[in-house]
């Protein structure tokens, strides 16, 4: 089995560069960004923060206040008109998913590389539009699938890529957390005009991208049932189960909910062996990958990496050199079909395929 | 946390009588019975094997050879028609699905309890008249769901019931084999007249019946999607996946196939905690019980019992004590119209509902 274990959490995309670090500007300051982006680019190797933008110049001058190195904090009208752009080289968007769309045509107006969040907008319609802006002014978007240079996706995505369980032909992904918790009924996350969901889409979205990117094949057909127990989900998802089907047979059941104890699980099954992950979907959690399979049998427990920063320094290594950070725009809208077809078909009680 | 894991695999439902062991005709004599039944009740402590019936003498006889204790070697045809009926007190079928109807309405003809295994009958008209023909006569039938006596399982639902996990939002089931190996394309399994269906009823019963187990409810709604790619499963199911909605919004997504690697999963995840199962449907394999919640967090690698010599001893001991043995016929009424709504919605494409 031709992968490097030894180095389990090196990073098999980096190469060394005497560019400058990239420059980013932060659009969207709730706690998403505060306590997992800017401390993870803090830490990062080859970006670092400069400007911030938010709702106001108040909000963007408290979070500024702690930090070190910025140059501007603007209001959204205000970067959207084209201030500080000497200060910024790219940006990451973490807004509401139906205010992406503005944001990264701002992005693309004023020439600068964009890490947008995921899903990419709220509908498929806002995201093709988002997309198409990137591509119209030749800006690079890069969907900010953290768990694609997360390095346990990555080695398992190479053992089953060099056959460590056989052919693929069953997959179970889960992925739950209390968002009631760190969000209340308020939250744009219950509002579907800005959400565009509120389960299946936010963190459905995980298992299904994994899963996406482990195979390297994209979903034929969806199946999706969604529950609402609590008063906050009336008219939204609260809990959620979907299936997918891959073009050889393969497959997935998933289940995922914003109402049960912060977990998730991944496990494929092979025709000669299994290959599970515990843990994989949360930022800084432990994260224990386990395969057994005719060449390879083991439990691999990796200190675990910040996702972000791993995902920040990616994006902004490959804009060091030059080159379009993946996964695009085009990967994105994948998603949002596959999540479009999984409401439709949550409504309808019917297999939605999708189209090639 | 008022579960008794310090005596894990203790026999709870055992109960001492001075009654003489339950006497047991072995109706079918194929692989499982051969290499699983007879060995088990070789080695139980309330049930003996007197009587084998298999399709011609001579089979009975070879299989008697290595046996002591054998008063009756009958055909099916002779086992029908009443022969050394006192030889035995109970039977235990083990033929096609789609014959047990006959098998069971023989023992039921000669006042037999019965020991029947699962799915039922290959259609719900079949096991419908199976278990009306047990009512009838008055003979007890219990339906040979071996996880219901599996230590594992059992603490499971004791963990469950009591809490452990909080609320269960979300259930995540697997159970994969290799048919091929073990039987040929001309194997009943593969025509659905005897079987019923290939995959789904012959190993998705075993994540439905045990979740239902677990959980002390039964589905409302299912969604099933079927796949084949092996010639000798066309017109049948290969791999499959399937969701069940319960009453009260916890929603089961799994994945079953008879061409993969030899695994099983179970996952439970609470609004509290999560209990996982490793290796449990299996008869003879390695289980491990984790479970993470407020008030329990452990790892259990209990010995590894033979579930079908529990299952035979549970099914004796009650008999012995002359009351009915459960999972009884009604029980095992609802997979089957579970597992008829699993090919209907397979085929359809649709979400199906059962009715209460």
């Amino acid at each position: 089995m031709d992968i490097d274990l030894d180095s389990f959490s090196a990073r098999d995309w980096e190469v060394p560069t005497d560019a400058d670090p990239v420059r980013l500007a932060m659009v969207g300051l709730g706690w998403w960004t505060r306590e997992q982006a800017l401390p993870a680019v803090e830490d990062a190797d080859h970006c670092a923060t400069t400007v911030l933008v938010s709702s106001s110049t108040e909000k963007a001058e408290d979070v500024a206040a702690d930090m070190e190195g910025i140059e501007g904090t603007l209001t959204y009208d205000e970067y959207a008109d084209g201030a500080a752009t000497d200060a910024y080289d790219a940006v990451y968007i973490c807004t509401p998913n139906g205010l992406h769309r503005g944001h990264v045509e701002a992005a693309a107006a004023h020439d600068k590389a964009v890490l947008c969040e995921k899903p990419l907008g709220a509908t498929v319609e806002d995201a093709r539009a988002t997309v198409d802006a990137c591509r119209e002014a030749d800006v690079p978007l890069m969907v900010a699938y953290r768990l694609q240079t997360e390095p346990v996706a990555r080695r398992a995505r190479e053992l089953i890529q060099n056959g460590a369980v056989g052919d693929v032909v069953s997959i179970l992904g889960h992925m739950s957390d209390t968002i009631l918790d760190a969000a209340d009924e308020t939250s744009w996350r219950f509002d579907p005009e800005l959400a565009g969901g509120t389960t299946l889409n936010d963190i459905g979205i995980y298992p299904l991208n994994t899963i996406r990117f482990v195979l390297e094949e994209d979903p034929q057909a969806v199946y999706a049932r969604t529950e609402s127990e609590q008063p906050a989900y009336e008219g939204t998802d609260e809990h959620g189960a979907f299936q997918l089907e891959f073009p050889d047979g393969t497959l997935a059941s998933c289940t995922v909910t914003h109402s049960a104890t912060v977990t998730s699980s991944l496990r494929f099954v092979g025709t000669e062996g299994e290959l599970t992950i515990e843990g994989l979907f949360f930022p800084n959690t432990r994260k224990v990958l386990r395969v057994s399979g005719p060449d390879i049998e083991g439990e691999f427990r990796p200190e675990p990496v910040d996702q972000m920063r791993e995902e920040f320094d990616y994006f902004a290594n490959y804009l060091q050199r030059g080159l379009d950070p993946e996964p695009d725009g085009e990967h994105g809208m994948v998603d949002m079909r596959a999540i479009e077809a999984l409401y439709e078909s949550a409504e309808s009680g019917r297999r939605v395929e999708l189209d090639a």
